[in-house]
This record gives structure tokens, C-alpha cells and sequence, in this order.
């Protein structure tokens, strides 16, 4: 079940973000300030923020929300699932529901700008799955060894 | 003379981009914006804002800034130089500014993102003639026919 996020899952959306092991200490601080941001000011004016349940417990979540200055560009920020939760459809259910949002809001693309370190290949991969294609990529952007690659899918 | 902007620039800085011509109201609103947070948080905590000035006339100025979750890359958010002013060397003295202040900080490339349309084919060759290379594309990112085009520059 997609269900928008409420304060109360703070913390389940903190312990993913660890768990995930893919992000950095500052990264999650930065993820979970967009959850507070998101949650603050709520879908119309901020981040859209989408968790994921699977038997009641919150198992994954993605902050996304329209590229400023663009007419019909959607950005995902975050997306992540909780990696007792990973290979079981759940990544896919999320991705689904968020294009159908975008959709229903009359976005017509996502942008996606991820880590090209060889720890992210099963990120990257997830996003070619789902229709993603490369777009560009800028070496060493995170730091040495870690580029940005942008992905782009056309809803 | 290269310079930080001040409160007291607002309005210049506002007649600069409006004449320039490159920018819709909607993106000039959100660049002066950008200057007043960078004025009101200081260039430690937001925006680094530098104008440059020929016989006392502010005549163009850049906002940038480290991004963020990166080690040592920054992105230039805008530029712009007056109509007026073009062509005589103005944007060529700000963009060396901007990668001195940069490299004494610590960064190691420029990214700036702009648009793949023919009236900005200016602005493009701009860049490339300052060393920076196209990383990257995204079709009518920003609305149909109006692509997104990213440049970098390793410093």
C-alpha cells in the first residue's frame, strides 16, 4: 500500500535510510530534513513524500516533487526501501504509484541524479528497469570516484 | 572591479536581468530570491553573490554556491551581464573571479545547468569558451522544445 507520509513515520523513514546502508551520515541528515520540510508544508507547496507499506509496517518511502522553473519536470529526490524489503515488487509498487502522481499532476518526465560508484549499480539498474535512461553524467561530482549520473524517463 | 553584492545592489541586479532578456518574469523572481537569501544568511551559510562593476555601475553579477552532499564541486546558479556591457571582457572578469573564490574554497569544478535553446546559444559558447564541456542533456526539460544542457568545468 502507497499511502502519503505523516510525521509518525519519522522515524521508520530514519531507520530505512540507515538500514539501506547507501547513504552517507550527512546524506540521511539532508533526506530527513526534506521528510520535515515535506511534511511541514505539505504536497502543494513542498517535497511530496510517498511511503510504502507492506503488512503494516512502513518499508520504504520517496520524497519527490516538480523541478522549479520547468513546466512539466518532476524530480525523484529520494527513493528507498528497506533492504529486508528489497527483491519482493516494493521499489517497483513505489515507482509505479509516483509516476501515476506525476501523471495525475500533469508531469510529463522524472529526473533522477544518482551516484555512478559501483555500490549503486543495483540503483542504477533498478531505474534502467523502470524505463530511466542516462542522460549525462559529471565525474567526481559527490567526491573522487563518485560521479552524478542523471537519469531521465519520459512518462 | 569584482566585489560581494550588497542590499543596496537589489534593484541593479533586477534591471540587469530584466534587460539581458534571457529570463521570464517567473525566473527573475526566483534569482532575486536567490540574491536576498544570499544577502540575508552571508556567503557561509548560502549563496556566494559577486557583482561586477565598470565606473561604478554594477553591471553584472553571478550567485553561486557549493553543492550540496558534494566534497568540492559548486554550481553557478546564475549569471548574467547587462546587454550594455557585453562583449568588452565583464563576464570574462566575473567568471575568473568565480573560479578564484571557488579554488581558494577548496572547489574543483563548476557546474551550471542552462538551456539548450537557440537564443542561449550565446550563453553556451560563453561557457565553452571558458573551458567548461556539455555533460549532459535533457529534452524540453524546462517545456517542450526547451532543453536542459549541463556544462562542467574542472578547475
Amino acid at each position: 500500500m502507497v499511502r502519503p507520509l505523516t510525521a509518525l513515520d519519522r522515524h521508520a523513514v530514519e531507520e530505512i535510510l540507515v538500514a539501506s546502508g547507501a547513504f552517507s551520515a550527512e546524506e540521511v541528515r539532508v533526506a530527513l530534513q526534506m521528510v520535515n520540510e515535506g511534511i511541514a508544508q505539505g504536497p502543494v507547496n513542498g517535497y511530496v513524500l510517498l511511503g510504502v507499506e507492506v503488512e503494516v509496517v512502513l518499508c520504504g518511502y520517496a520524497c519527490i516533487g516538480s523541478t522549479p522553473l520547468t513546466l512539466s519536470t518532476w524530480h525523484v529526490y529520494w527513493i528507498c526501501v528497506h533492504p529486508d524489503a528489497q527483491g519482493r515488487g516494493v521499489g517497483r509498487a513505489l515507482q509505479a504509484h509516483i509516476e501515476e502522481y506525476v501523471r495525475s499532476r500533469g508531469g510529463e518526465r522524472l529526473v533522477v541524479e544518482t551516484s555512478g560508484r559501483l555500490d549503486y549499480q543495483r540503483s542504477r539498474q533498478f531505474y534502467e528497469a523502470a524505463g530511466f535512461r542516462m542522460s549525462g553524467r559529471i565525474r567526481d561530482y559527490y567526491k573522487p570516484g563518485d560521479d552524478c549520473v542523471w537519469y531521465c524517463k519520459v512518462l
